[in-house]
């Protein structure tokens, strides 16, 4: 396959929700393909991720000033669009197939790198089959991104490290804030975080512990159901015996009945529909049955998007699994996804595996159980072993008039080939 | 009065809303306050702000260990805890005043240095003349301190240029994470920021912005009355022509009716009465008469706490005044407030100065009109010219196992002399 592959182009896509270091894995895999041209042609870049291989609308790498392509590794988002886009399976939406093979041998692309989490990975073995089934010579890889970490088959997605470095230093931050004023003032901060159903990254708040008194108090996973009675009176028991209480909330906790507690019924001061949070439904429920002065925050995008305070674990994995597409393309390899494997020392080191597409398609790595501490409410010692060393390391963006010099990368496009198609 | 108070004891302490900085403005005048040891006594702090010293509950600096105090210069909040206490006037409170001179006198305070805003320097200010009516020798000195920039006299105030930095980053970096997703998935981000009277900190999510086009593309000031109507048409616009649409709000806007748009009015999935926040409340409306898929943030404490993305500008005008707060009191001066002066020069510099206490009390540095632009959606370029300098410079803390390595003092007291006051 390699032989037959030999000088064809890339194409590269980012697909779901994007990452503060997935720009990182795509800066990579133009790096290395560039290093690589007697091999491997150019990088194209679906925009929008696949709805732009289907729109035959691909950005040319080539054209990326050297000065954007710098700022590309450290630039949060996908620079060049992602999307949330259902693409079915070849027997339920056969033209969207047809069409991704005759944009790929239109433009003579080889390589097939899917940047992406679980949906992603079964979409690339669908394209995978397909092409193999028409005869198709198109080698296709994996590459793993998720802030959610609930990819299979890897030590870790990155994305997730970055995360929950953030989501760890901001629940520090707001506890030694709510502590000095609780004397007077504000007793219960709740601070609302990503992860609807898997609760890797709210486990992450409790990271910045140094003993098990600490802040965050009180940790709501989604794999619990929601007891109110439960929560409130820990809620009143850490006021009365430490002065402050701070709550991490998953924003895909659910009660007895299966409801997200996040499905609010309000109405705003204009008479409009609220929409609900988590964060301020917990906090009216603690005004209303305890009465005490609460403070809540949604962090929302900010966490996702949060380079500025980056992993270095993280964004060296990033760089990594870029890399070793590259490689792996040039060796042949296709149908796998890369993983990050660790080692045994402590810190451990991480190493890009692979497994076979086949093996992480439709599957989900949960949280496991033994990760919650006794009472469901913070993580267990295993957890805090597991997680730390993905937090490790600073990996700070330079800056430009007191922000991060990021870059907004112009999308200039390859000439298009075939006629119009309605992705969307 | 210099002579008079020579080798007394000074007297700090924190009053309302904590910042990233003030932290170093208190270890500042520790570190002076030893080094002129020859001079001055010893620093005692007010635990949780004027309550501990109407408690007797003085903190001892002294016994504070040599690696916390590396420490508190880096870390965020209040350390030896701050308040939001009414003390009133020496002709509605003179308990409150008398025992105040009572504390003082009680462990040789010479020097009362008051960090906090406007209602505190006003503090600062009747104390001082209450202190002088009863012939009690004290230098009393106001140290700025509010993330709300409303201080009187002062260029800015140590606090404000941190959290401008983080929310004019956290707003390029959102921006960029729904820039990626637009095209198939949420057109709208909304951040909601502190400043519930003055458009300070919302004006500073502009400061990342390279040209006028680029977002956040509407601000909602609280000097402005908010229209529902050109809102929803701006939104519409702005995702018309461009895509998507980033709103930045200040938690303080309100109706022509004077009602602010945070008071809401809705249940949650619970039944209990749900509390408002501007941004869900502006999604609603969003969703409602427009339809586009949104997402919101409010970053609450997040925003005043994060001391991992201090300006260094800020960081070390808020040090400088705790300098020259020790330096001034050895000089013999009295009620001033400490100011921050800015040079003519680009970047300009800054200096710190004074002004009498009786200048700033009760005063308010209202966001003047001509730093909104035209439409009064975003500002001015006078505004980004006087802003920008705040936010220059990165001033980094120390890590430790991936978290910023911040201390948590051990709050020990000097021994109690007088017989016990209730504060609350």
């Amino acid at each position: 396959m390699a032989k037959e592959n030999h000088g064809k182009n890339i194409l590269y896509a980012q697909s779901g929700g994007v990452t503060p270091v997935i720009n990182a894995t795509a800066w990579a895999v133009v790096d290395a393909a560039r290093k690589a041209s007697a091999e491997v042609g150019g990088v194209l870049v679906g925009r929008d991720g696949i709805v732009g291989v289907l729109e035959e609308s691909l950005i040319n790498t080539a054209k990326i000033a050297a000065s954007d392509l710098l700022r590309l590794r450290h630039t949060p988002a996908g620079a060049f669009g992602s999307c949330r886009y259902k693409l079915g399976t070849p027997e339920s939406d056969p033209e969207r197939y047809e069409r991704i093979l005759e944009v790929f041998d239109a433009h003579r692309i080889g390589y097939f790198f899917y940047n992406g989490g679980g949906d992603s990975q079964d979409t690339a073995l669908k394209i995978a089959a397909f092409s193999r089934a028409r005869g198709y010579p198109l080698q296709v890889i994996g590459l793993p991104k998720t802030i959610d970490n609930d990819l299979y088959g890897t030590d870790f997605s990155p994305g997730y490290g970055s995360v929950a470095k953030y989501i760890a230093t901001s629940t520090q931050e707001a506890a030694l804030d709510v502590a000095s004023m609780s004397a007077t003032s504000t007793k219960v901060f709740i601070l609302e975080v990503m992860g609807r159903h898997a609760g890797w990254i709210a486990a992450s708040s409790a990271l910045g512990q140094r003993s098990p008194d600490d802040p965050p108090h009180l940790i709501l996973f989604p794999e619990r159901i929601f007891d109110p009675e439960d929560f409130l009176a820990r809620v009143k028991q850490t006021v009365q015996s430490k002065g402050f209480c701070v709550v991490v909330a998953s924003e895909g906790i659910r009660d007895r009945s299966g409801h997200f507690m996040a499905e609010g019924s309000g109405v705003d001061a204009f008479g409009h529909a609220q929409l609900g949070g988590v964060a301020p439904a917990l906090a009216g429920l603690i005004g209303e049955a305890l009465g005490y002065k609460h403070h809540w925050a949604v962090s929302d995008y900010l966490q996702r998007a949060a380079r500025h305070l980056a992993s270095k674990t993280d964004f060296e994995a990033a760089i990594a699994v870029g890399r070793q597409a590259v490689r792996m393309a040039r060796a042949g390899a296709g149908e796998v996804m890369l993983t990050l494997l660790r080692s045994a020392g402590n810190p451990p080191r991480f190493r890009v595996g692979s497994v076979p597409l086949a093996e992480v398609a439709n599957r989900e790595r949960r949280f496991p159980a033994d990760f919650m501490s006794a009472d469901g409410y913070g993580i267990s010692p295993r957890a805090r072993l597991h997680l730390s060393p993905l937090i490790a390391g600073e990996a700070y963006p330079p800056y430009r008039h007191g922000v991060p010099d990021y870059c907004r990368l112009a999308h200039t496009l390859v000439k298009k080939r075939l006629s119009p198609f309605a992705a969307r």
